[in-house]
């Protein structure tokens, strides 16, 4: 159930029921030769809005733009700058806990986005309490990388072996061509498999991987494959889900 | 063009061909008893989108919350505060403009962000200029609203008359109607057309206008009538949008 | 009467019968080769203080500097940012509504300012309610630029018909020739009646409209129209605050 | 000069011949029974202007409100924080630096402002070299507190002897009957001298001066009293500002 | 080498020899019923020192409070806010890089701290660079936690076994009874091995964590142990350092 | 007592009885050729601590970096900008306040961070109070530059005379001896007393003050001398800080 699709009134008996919700968050950047620029927003939100529907959740708005600054040396990359991510993340969480909800599961498809997100739960706390836990409502936030899903993390080994790579991955790229099947792109991979290695700024990130790939051998790719990787994603993000909402 | 399904490759050259960008913003929050949630966001893109198609134009992500505070009394809206919308904005255009984009129209789907939007542009161009213009390159930056272009409103008063309104109008809900036929709500509307009157803050906004309407009688709304919004507005911003490329 | 003009029981006498408080907004920017850098907030005043009268309004002080980055071209132009401007106007309001105010009528003497102007207002409801009203007085902010005014139209229409133009405009210079009668400047105004057109940031201000006018002949400004001109803005500012004063 | 009286062209010729410029800051606050909520905007302006006169020099436009949060207790106080009037100092220095003025005397007529001013500059240096000197204009920006000059010290010691008092004193209030002859109020003085005490935060301020004063007998003001303060404070102004301009 | 004991013309010289920098970073918060409020500050601080002398680096200052608005429901934590502790980063970092400085290892002695750490580097680049790596110097940041170095690890296994846990743990309080053998304390540990569970804000965590401990039972700390541990994480630390200032 | 040094039940134990605190606060600057870098933080935290002990009172952890723009002309220099100093001031006060402290005295080290802490102040209640008091503690605040107190301007007349200074003194130096006796440095001092003048920014410091000192001569600086004032600057701050915490 995506929040965009509900009328208010929808939105107000479903908060009742279940005070959870499911956020998407990706980033648009460059994903290499042959990956979509939008890929970490898309494959976010395709297995987001998969996930609410097997937990019966409602999933909020996707943020497509997250903290890339070390993709800049990349046309077409966007940023925020981690504080700006931090102030978005902060009103999004307390509009909505302002209509009752109050576990949020951030759905994240962009590594580069994990260091700022978890900092933002700790502003939106800051910002909900100021500097201790007083009145108010309790909230929860929670962060969760679909690549980073144990049984994700075993089917693209499965799948892919080594050639998954860790940026322009063989899975993300299957998943946007699940999703996506007009989208396929072709280009040139040299060499075949991406070098991999420790990169700081945006400058160093294109020394070392020219093609803006890491690791990864997206040849291998394709949309069966991203299907299952969607499919698993959704089903391990409905149970954790589930789960956060029972927790004590 | 969505930007978010190019690669870099592509983008590299499609700037080097043509420096102007289409920027979909919309605001996620209440639209009366039969309206999404998501009208603003949903409606921008769609227009956009086929926009970009007309006037071949690559169109950016879609700013999905925008400055809607006015209808936090509602459940399910969602608001930034407009200092925060203002530095989105901001980083959104000087990311594009790294890359050479230069000419940037937002195609709004929201009245309420009118002014943050335009009061946007000017801190684009100090974050690039200090407090005067020297050196580096020369933005331009343009808001459109569909819903105020001069074709759209002619049609509008031609399909709707009065009922159209001024908030959940019949237009937006028949352009989400035409764009996604599966998410059409039924509600009672008492009365029949909303009241209209002007308003200040949330609460204000909600004692004047019960259920979320301005003004507006969505009972007419319909899907054909939302194609031919979607057509009318998208040619018109293709037109700005080659106007813009080639004025002085 | 002025606000920085009463002692504090005065005013704490004052707000308890009429919690309303009219607030002068200017600019400090260039206005072309006979106009003041200041007229923008001489204006504002000018006509504000008389509506104060007219009205038995308290007068609030003026805010001398607004958003003119586009002037910036121009020697003796100065701008705030306009999130530092939000956070002048937010900060104003907060301290008014502390001792009482609640319904604030800026009065605006610059174009430029209006985006910025309107977006504060939901800012201000942002820093008092945060996402959403709950407990806390009720403030109610509107914008009002005298050159908007009907009766301000009508009758600078009358007095000088298309030689009035956009900027450094035949009544502004009326009103401060009015207001300030050692300040008559006199220059060449080459071509007499200025270019008018679209523009972006300040660079492209200043190369399309290189003295700074902006479709305007105020040669035919003076001192008698300026004085008609403060007489019927001031009338149509009192009324507008009074109506503000008893709206539902 | 005043800088609003002037027209662009004025400017750009005068910051030519002298890159300095006088800054008057003040703060709208209460002043006890019987002092104006503007004094210390009027009495800076009005002194300021003064000195511009004697020394040659463009006087700005005026801040009037700034940081005065310990008289928040008392209505029609207004404040800025001190982050939010740094920012306003900040963009108004950077705005003239654009047009070349290099020396910035601002000239304070409020206590409470002094730390919040000296602060600033350092906070216009750092936007202006970032975290160390490098390349660009070279600024000088001082503050003087006029009621800090050694010789209007000596004058009020003369006037008014220990009746002079820390707030709501008899010179401020003597400068604004010379300067505003309409608006001298009368009200009982209970004691007839304010006691004077440390204060911490606006709750402390009113418990330990119940009417506002803080040491003075405002009773002992005048207007002539108030001509010698200007006269003196405007000679030693103007004399300051000459030997600011020449200083190595 | 600590900065703090060197004069300008020390660092001057050398900076020329050697660009990098050990930073030190910890916290100020509870560590359960035995543990220093300030044993991550101090942690870090003595771990980075030994790192200095074994490496010949310079240690600069110890940022002594960051993000622990988790720990705020425990008397005498101290948080910055996120977006706070960013902008502290940035500075020092902007600071030391004016002066020659190109590559800094965050010694780091606290787990709340690593989102927000790692944040930063990105906020440092955004200010250096803006949205895109054009001139200027290459920066390298790199946050590098004492208690995950893997020897750190190892060796922790071996002296405590599963009793070091996650929060007060035995290694740290090890640390600082090594340092400040004059601050060993002494109270009943209840249960002796604390539980341990994922927590969100402030009021959770303490409801989950009674006595401020995580997993741990501090009880088997000492101060051989403590030595111990800096040795070897000093010397991990070291060879860390010395690989990063030769990486191509 | 510092408060690092103790447990969380401790700290709650400890502000039950006395809710003030002392609050180191230095900066980490170039101090001429012989003084030490951090001689600010050094010297504001070796006198908190003493006072601690004779007042018993806690003493927080020590605000290392300040504002030192104006000396980041010198190598190893650092500095904060006065918004980001005031940030963290406001935050250490406020995360205290919570845990119910209630007086804060700043020891302060470095004449430059002077106006900004006590802008700060008012940050903090404008934090506490928005624009006026309403609910809450109430919160004093209070900085005390330990180089100002009368007793030790006393003792450094006697003990250096004029050869004192105002950058790099030789009561500032004598302390860092009298603390770190491995830290003597040597250098030339040419010329033996240093120039003193009024500085702007770090480029004219630097000029103005080519080694960095400021009208001191500080090879009259001593461990017994440090000792000295250590001790008589101890004794006035325990006094001040006892008074500050019975005062009405």
């Amino acid at each position: 159930m995506r929040l965009q699709m509900m009328t208010w009134a929808e939105v107000e008996a479903s908060v009742a029921r279940d005070s959870g919700i499911l956020m998407p968050i990706g980033s648009t950047e460059q994903h290499g030769p042959t990956g979509l620029i939008g890929t970490d927003a898309l494959t976010a939100e395709v297995i987001a809005w998969r996930a609410g529907e097997l937990a019966d959740a409602v999933v909020g708005p996707t943020i497509p733009v997250g903290m890339a600054h070390h993709h800049m040396a990349f046309a077409g990359s966007m940023t925020l700058k981690p504080s700006t991510l931090i102030a978005v993340i902060t009103e999004y969480v307390l509009s909505l806990a302002h209509h009752g909800y109050r576990r949020f599961v951030f759905v994240n498809g962009h590594g580069g986005n994990i260091p700022t997100v978890n900092a933002a739960f700790y502003e939106v706390y800051a910002a909900l309490y100021g500097h201790g836990p007083v009145e108010g409502p309790e909230l929860r936030c929670r962060c969760i990388s679909w690549f980073e899903l144990p049984g994700v993390q075993r089917l693209t080994k499965e799948l892919f072996g080594s050639k998954e790579g860790a940026h322009a991955t063989a899975s993300e790229i299957s998943v946007t061509r699940a999703a996506f099947p007009d989208t396929v792109k072709s280009a040139p991979l040299e060499p075949a498999q991406a070098p991999i290695s420790r990169f700081f700024d945006a400058r160093d990130y294109r020394r070392r991987h020219p093609d803006g790939r890491m690791g990864s051998d997206p040849s291998v790719a394709s949309a069966p494959a991203g299907r299952q990787v969607i499919d698993t994603a959704a089903a391990e993000l409905a149970a954790a889900y589930r789960q956060f909402g029972t927790m004590g």
